[in-house]
């Protein structure tokens, strides 16, 4: 058995891929595949719409809020966000958390003055910065909540005057946020949503129209909610996966409760990782995250020995990545605690085998 | 048995279907399911590759050019062939064949001067202008060689020193062309490539870094061409199975063998609706699609009979874009010959029934 701690895509539920699986030769006893099903049948209509309720249903997405199903990932968001709320010679301020704060810092400030409020660039990201200020006059604030690289996650979302805007991709739907503290949310899907190739938005929709930009239609936000997530043809598949895996989400008890799973696992791993002499955490412990547990070994040349040992225990995709080293075991919502057992044993096999 | 004749997403070969479904639950063996691995897995590299490698084979595509697999489909397209091809300040021209050239125009005037050197928009685009004149200072010559709703494709394209881009999602790999008389080509994947979530992009290299713009990233052609489609994550399955599809074309014998299947099999549709006293054509017959076959009824009072009828025999998704009206049968690479003959068949059905 294979315990899949990919950073993402990742593990969905093996429920899902059976689904999607019979989808493929069979889409609801139409007799044709989800594949070639067209995307202005009433079947996949209703499928794009069952998708967009779930994540207003299990999200509690408050009224005067849109939810889009796009294209693209968190990369096109990061020019999407900023073509849509920054105005014409107007400011956006960035927290700096990760490479992939970096990335959306760089396009914005293709469309006006970027001001990054804070930043823990030179402690190689491994902690979230706190007490600093917003300035008033941003359009927006944008976060990271989780960072899959450095495996931080922000517990305290900033209080502000400013519309915060949140890239969520790699904690969406772990746990319980209020939406109505954010002024725009958005996910590439290929973690806790469903497969690659669709990305989600969440949107207030009074924050649009405002820049004074020309804005092409493919980034606009506007058009998007006016097509109903079909302005062109839409990544038909993975919202079809995704809406099953959402499905499955609430089936489960909805994000309260995967959050007290998340919870549990990650409580799990990191008490290991406290624990066991050979390991250590790298991330500062209050800003651990509960998707991305980053881990090194005090000696740094049995690493390797390690990762055999754990991919012989069945735990595959736990390499860290290359700008921290060590480990990673991105433990999303559909990772079962089995693998969090499977991979606690391994480090304790390996503690024992050293003696 | 279900013949389906949609316009897109639309039929692929059953087999792609059957390896694609088992895919989902076990990919090449690895006990992974393909929704689940990593983007950056070797595995999913080797798929890319050579995804990528089928395109240049079955198109010939010469030194030069480069071949992207991206998102956003050819509604993103719009955009970015303008904004990496038309400098500051610059023109591009376009020829109007249709409602997506029309959509294409509309986004390229966001970045530049637009010429619309011809137009069929007065015959309701049931035909392709020609003997038109592309001005020389134009950046790019853009046109669509086939138009889905209209049942028009462009046999011979145009000699010009500018550079020609073209959209070619409807089209693609139906029939032989010589990419070296291109610039760009481009095409969402849903019709002859595969599902719906992917875009081919071919475009010659020394084209680009010239228009004097600075691009955000998603939308910078050279981006892509870097990070080898892999700039962020891409749509891992939708790839997938376009290679699974690109691999039965090549064992089919390639676009040339598809190219004389796909004449036959249009050849048999348009010799019914021409002699079959109660249906004819919308298209100019020099013009007429290999790819959707329009037509209508002489009484269109018969139109929902004769529709209930196909739909009786097996022959779904027939019915002609409301722009049109009557009858639309997308015959596309993956469409049996026995879809035409049990459209044909139904034809004269209908037609012994009227006597």
């Amino acid at each position: 058995m294979k315990h899949n701690f990919g950073a993402g895509p990742c593990i969905l539920p093996q429920e899902v891929f059976k689904q999607a699986s019979e989808a493929v030769l069979n889409f609801n006893n139409t007799g044709l595949s989800i594949l070639e099903i067209s995307h202005r049948s009433k079947e996949f209509i209703a499928v794009c719409e069952e998708a967009v309720q779930l994540v207003k249903e299990l999200m509690n997405v408050p009224e005067g809020y849109s939810v889009l199903f796009l294209q693209g990932g968190a990369s096109l968001q990061f020019l999407m966000s900023a073509i849509n709320l920054l105005p014409e010679g107007g400011k956006a301020a960035y927290l700096e958390t990760g490479v992939w704060a970096k990335k959306a810092i760089k396009e914005a400030k293709n469309f006006g003055e970027v001001e990054i409020v804070a930043s823990s660039k030179d402690a190689n990201f491994n902690f979230i910065p706190k007490g600093y200020t917003v300035p008033e006059d941003a359009a927006y604030f944008h976060i990271t909540s989780n960072n899959t690289i450095y495996g931080t996650e922000m517990f305290d979302f900033p209080k502000t005057n400013v519309p915060l805007v949140c890239d969520m991709s790699s904690d969406i739907m772990s746990r319980e946020v209020n939406v109505s503290d954010f002024g725009l949310i958005y996910a590439g899907a290929q973690k806790n949503i469903g497969p690659a190739g669709a990305t989600v938005v969440i949107v207030k929709n009074d924050l649009l129209g405002k820049t004074g930009r020309t804005i092409p239609s493919m980034l606009d936000y506007q058009v998007h909610i006016d097509g109903e997530s079909m302005f062109n043809t839409p990544p038909v598949f993975s919202i079809y996966v995704a809406m099953l895996n959402l499905r499955w989400l609430k089936a489960k008890g909805g994000v309260a409760a995967i959050e007290k799973e998340n919870i549990a696992k990650a409580d799990a791993l990191y008490a290991e990782i406290d624990r066991n002499p050979f390991f250590k955490g790298t991330a500062a412990k209050e800003d651990r995250s509960r998707m991305n547990v980053t881990f090194v070994m005090e000696n740094p040349e049995l690493e390797k020995e390690f990762l055999k040992l754990a991919e012989s225990r069945g735990c595959i995709g736990i390499k860290g990545h290359r700008s921290v080293g060590g480990f990673r075991a991105s433990i999303y919502n559909a990772l079962p605690i089995g693998g969090i057992n499977a991979l606690v044993a391994a480090m304790q096999e390996f503690e024992q085998s050293q003696k």
